[in-house]
């Protein structure tokens, strides 16, 4: 039977704390899981979107990969979702999909992590019924305590501080657009990439990969809302050689200069609908247009990017409906960035290059 | 990130004005969608009946058509529910499940169109990672709205104005039951339906079928009910002759002389609940009855249709639960109308006959 | 469209008592269902744990036996779920998924049985339109009502009166641990099992299984709390013999005596938080520990089991998460036990053995 939800939380509270002195199975190997780009070599960062981008052309011109087909017929993906995001859940549905696998949707109204039963013992019981989990959550520590002791893999799909399936979308969008097409990279070091904006789960990951990848990051953040310095400090170590690309400035117009790609994401987040006037006021002149961007000095054929969904104070119709926007793209290559990152870590169990 | 759904709907009004003015991506080929049975031919609808009717007889003898089986495999559908619709939803469901793709219910709580984002980004996004959209919704621009921006099918399944699959289930079930089996066509030229009721999306679609097949459609509604002049106008235009077969009437007795098929549907719809006692008392005399049906006139063995759910007000037990009754066939028969639908429409890309 | 909810339930009713008297469509053989283990007798129980057993051996293996894999390709399984499960969903869903099926899974804001229409009528039209239904209702008779209509198999995935899939992954949990494996049955004859705590429906599928085994049962329930007298006679009337093995008690040392396994469930269920405060005065001294195994001479290697969600006023911390604690396998079991319960009522159509 049900427990209640309101009984003893004292004691629920104590429970956590005790129950790692006790023994607990284990598994007889370890899973491999993707929380974040953190997590991946450059190489890995690179095989994984050129992997989605192989597989986008060969199903758009009809064929299915022989490596993709059939491997997850009969098994199960639990989705985990503790919030609402259409992107996300329809490009991980879809992947599943193309992979003969069945993909269980389980909302906030399914399941509640670490509400009504330990984190520990819900990832414990889900992870020796399914193939793997793709959790959305709100605290990084909750798709983190489901990955440690879950017998499969699990992937970030999204948590307040990461979103590794955005960036590979957006490194698939921008090798698309902007790579160099002649090597067995991405083609895209020496490109300058400026985000504009609040800094957030996006970001993170999106600069963790532009370290990895040779590719500047200039953050423009309003005072006062610049990123966590333990965010900084895990950018700055991404980078494969001494010399980090991450720049940080108050002033869009700098982060601008000589950039290729503008981007940027929403500035008021669900929930934080009493800060919206404050916000409004500080993110005064970052809404990304034509004037800001000439302004500023980006690069003559500069892009735009926007993980979506987009509000206008952000970017005004010109750029976002115009010929620079790649949204639309990038949307879609959430779909590819997930075949390949479910490829990757539930067929080929994490062994990615 | 998530944006705030309350902020600054003027500026997002502005947009939604706006956007048309700029370039957006376009698909190669529009596809065909289904949204009224007006979209139909003749002929397409005939063999959309016909279709569902084979596939019927051979999937319960044991075996899916091989036009049929496997054809969806590694392929989504969404599904976007924004009202609750029980038949709707399990034969959809169902019938994807039959051809082997996967049905991606999105409900109300999972989007919510146009509210969050405009309905073009929504539709440009989801369609590029599906293979086609089965929207069930309140006011008929939504699914509308959505087929014009979508790069794959669209099918209607109910909106305020139009309800395509609950005809085809219909007229499947009255070439079953009523049909000449002899000819290439349904074999209903001729027969009459009498709607006793309101005037409703399931009205309109089935008017515009009787109208192509050649079937007398009377329709009875109370004084201050009966359909909008754009409905009326569109039913009468459906017919390919010069003679159009709908005729009014605020008499439940007249639509019912001669006719062949008695049928009607909920009065009082969710949302309405205010209205109830006012149309309790507009619609007194209009429950179909063995009664109502003798003083009317009716063909001797008539027959009784509702789409369901039904309540006691629109008809009682002994039409519902008695011979006449052909609600329940009716209602299974929602399956391989969705079926055949699908067929034409996602596998077939629109191709009819 | 869609009726009131709100409308008239005194014609509703009288609808409900008048219907039986009306002719309704008879499926040609009625389905077999599984509602509790009192429906099956002790040989096809053995025969449900030991295909789970089987199954379970060969898919962790690496091979899906030719008995399941596909055999439910295009077919689709409604999963009708009046209130939230985890464990529940997940394992239906994932077993399903393993024979190729698609479950579809309505949620209380899907489907309310018996609210907005009939129970006969939902009955009749969702069988027609899937291959089975899987519910976890309230009311035993939710479920009941549904079997009783359905021109396909249902099962019960939990209601308020029996929990048959708990029971099946229970014991096929105290075959592996504890069980003789050189013969054709489950080897559990001659064992003790200690219920202490409520007499609830995980209780009383588990008290008809124990009868049909051999297995003793001993429940310890306080004053107040024991079992109600159908639910007694119903379990003493499952014993082949004339030698009912139930025993009961108030004291929970009592039932602990030369037990194998200790059983515990949660004490205060979902709405019943009001009652909270006297039930955990009510409970006093039934939290499960190795004192009161000691105490009350439970055998030297006894073992602990659980449904979950746990929580610790039932059974501490130390054996929750100790060595004798089965609680996981346990709850991964209910997946293999829904594979061969699915299997077995819906593939074999209730053929077991």
């Amino acid at each position: 039977m049900r427990p209640s939800t309101t009984l003893r939380p004292a004691l629920r509270a104590l429970q956590q704390l005790q129950k790692r002195t006790y023994s607990t199975p284990t598994p007889t190997a370890k899973p491999r899981h993707l929380l974040s780009v953190a997590d991946l070599t450059p190489t890995e960062f690179t095989s994984l979107v050129r992997n989605a981008s192989s597989h986008k052309t060969a199903i758009k011109a009809g064929t299915t990969p022989a490596g993709l087909k059939d491997t997850l017929n009969g098994k199960t993906i639990a989705m985990m979702f503790s919030k609402r995001s259409t992107r996300t859940r329809v490009s991980t549905e879809a992947a599943i999909t193309t992979m003969g696998g069945h993909p269980m949707f389980l909302g906030s109204g399914d399941i509640q992590l670490g509400v009504n039963e330990s984190l520990y013992d819900t990832s414990v019981v889900i992870s020796s019924m399914v193939s793997a989990m793709v959790a959305r959550v709100g605290g990084h520590h909750e798709v983190a305590g489901l990955a440690e002791h879950s017998s499969v893999p699990v992937i970030n799909a999204l948590s307040n501080d990461f979103h590794p399936l955005q960036t590979i979308a957006d490194f698939l969008t921008i090798h698309e657009v902007l790579g160099n097409k002649s090597g067995k990279g991405l083609g895209v070091e020496g490109l300058k990439v400026a985000w504009v904006g609040d800094a957030n789960n996006v970001l993170f990951d999106l600069a963790i990969a532009c370290q990895k990848l040779g590719v500047e990051i200039a953050v423009a953040t309003p005072e006062g809302y610049s990123m966590p310095s333990r965010m900084r400090d895990l950018i700055h170590a991404s980078a494969p050689t001494s010399r980090s690309l991450l720049t940080e400035t108050t002033v869009p117009e700098e982060a601008i200069k000589n950039a290729d790609i503008l981007v940027t994401d929403t500035w008021i987040s669900m929930g934080q609908e009493e800060e919206s006037a404050r916000r409004l006021k500080a993110f005064a002149g970052y809404q990304i247009t034509e004037a800001l961007a000439k302004k500023g000095g980006a690069k003559k054929g500069w892009k735009f990017m926007h993980c979506l969904p987009r509000h206008a104070e952000e970017v005004d119709d010109e750029v976002f409906y115009g010929g620079r926007s790649l949204v639309f793209p990038e949307a879609e290559n959430r779909l590819w960035a997930a075949i390949a990152a479910i490829e990757g870590f539930v067929v080929r169990k994490g062994v990615l290059v």
